[in-house]
């Protein structure tokens, strides 16, 4: 048995950062990424650099990457044609667009509906494949909005439809807000699997409610076998009370280890990479399983322990 | 349905805690609990008092919280003779005797072999259910061990036979070291409840390598009704890197709420508990759940959030 997980450390994790890591540093972790075997990277996002500062350097970082680590699969985030015209000249074959399914979460976050933003993302996905670049499409929100609550099972496989039908090769069901519980995992995936047999389903989770790693079990139970992590469960963002956290790299491989299931990640390596990561930030991340390594003080000599 | 959450804050959780908890501090977070609807508390342990200054104070505890609570079972925890005589004449009717199946934890944590405690702890829980006290045995390090690895399932079989021959009416299986993983929590949980159906079964869960919500549901999949939870995921000693903490309460029934299983605790009220336990202790606590109440800021709104 086998799952890919992508590392998001350089893409979503890094973003909430305020202290904006240069090129050299994000090379470093790349470095010691590819070291301990992370074969999927998600390295940034092709937006307007004064946006989003943080993701400024992604032209140059992917086509560092992409000559130094050519067995890595590379992607970044795009958002309209100027983005992928970015993308395609740094040597990106694999891109990703977003996409709401929550109507507020929609006006909020791209000030318009959510029918407008999926127009543009379907033309966008069927330039950017006519030019043989390779798409996922990620569902923002796709287990529950905080304006909206749940979202509804026919909005997301109605969603899934027009991004397949315009070329999306796979699909990202994304807990953005962390709302997801086990059995809405399983049962929405099933359903896209069930409804959209041919197209891959990944899903990228949120720990923000403290759930990401039971999610991602109950996504694995219901036959899912590509999911988003984050080194360190990086995504945090240190000065926002109950802000999101992805899925901590090291905690799901240590999972998945357990249940047999092969990453083709190496734990040691892993720590390695939070270690520094930890260094540059100067705080402990959140990923629980480096912080556990065997020589560490067992809690069973403690007296009382039970 | 309906599962049993057994409240280990103020005997599991405060253990490791440096800072003494006084009587009136404890009794007002117990004041907390059961207002948001603990039923059933584990007040301390019944040992040398010099040796867990801690617990020094569980006679009159468990005397003033079985006065004001008659709804609430208490218990603690019970190490010899003089301790199940001070628990009885304190009132308590439930007490909890801890046993080890690893042999090498038994030689360093309790100066004995695995088959001498055994015989003490038999000994005990007969003695203290023929006074007429119900007794709950714990297996400790049953999922795994820091020293010895994974424990064989025939030598935790064979303990929860000879603890329920003494009389014992419920079983804990404890993950002592954090070191249990789900589909491993599954198969030693069917394991007992097909050898012991009579035998009431509950799994003690810490959250050391991040898996303590996974395989508290793993556990409830495989049928386990009762489980050990602490508010705020106390247990985990800030001092020491990698040590265990208690899986959260409020996590746990955030998770249960998810799955449409009752747990009879109110989540507001436990954020209560766990905000009053952080102002003693001046530190945050582990649990995620009252950390990402609706008001918080979502991630939803940032830029490029997938």
């Amino acid at each position: 048995m086998r799952v890919v997980l992508q590392e998001e450390a350089l893409g979503d994790g890094l973003q909430g950062e305020s202290r904006l890591f240069g090129l050299a540093e994000k090379l470093e972790i790349v470095r010691l990424l590819a070291l301990a075997g992370v074969r999927r990277l998600q390295l940034g996002s092709f937006v307007n650099p004064r946006s989003v500062p943080q993701v400024a350097n992604t032209d140059v970082l992917v086509s560092l990457v992409r000559q130094q680590y050519p067995d890595i699969l590379c992607t970044a985030q795009v958002h309209n044609e100027r983005g992928v015209e970015r993308a395609v000249r740094s040597g990106l074959e694999h891109l990703s667009v977003i996409v709401p399914v929550s109507e507020s979460d929609s006006r909020k976050h791209d000030g318009r509906s959510a029918a407008e933003v999926m127009t543009a993302a379907t033309r966008l996905i069927a330039t950017a494949t006519a030019g043989g670049v390779r798409i996922r499409a990620g569902l923002r929100c796709a287990f529950g909005c905080v304006y909206e609550g749940e979202i509804a099972e026919a909005a997301v496989l109605d969603a899934v439809g027009q991004l397949a039908a315009a070329g999306a090769g796979e699909i990202s069901l994304a807990d953005t807000a962390g709302m997801a519980h086990p059995e809405q995992v399983k049962r929405l995936a099933a359903a896209v699997r069930a409804a959209y047999p041919e197209i891959g389903l990944s899903l990228h989770l949120h720990d923000t409610r403290g759930l990401g790693l039971v999610n991602l079990y109950a996504g694995y139970a219901a036959g899912v076998r590509a999911f988003d992590v984050a080194a360190g469960g990086l995504g945090d963002c240190p000065f926002i009370e109950g802000a999101p956290g992805n899925v901590a790299t090291e905690d799901a491989v240590h999972l998945f280890k357990g249940m047999g299931v092969d990453t083709g990640l190496d734990l040691a390596g892993l720590c390695r990479a939070v270690d520094a990561i930890e260094a540059l930030l100067e705080r402990p991340l959140r990923g629980r399983i480096c912080r556990a390594r065997e020589e560490s003080p067992p809690g069973t000599v403690r007296r009382e322990a039970e």
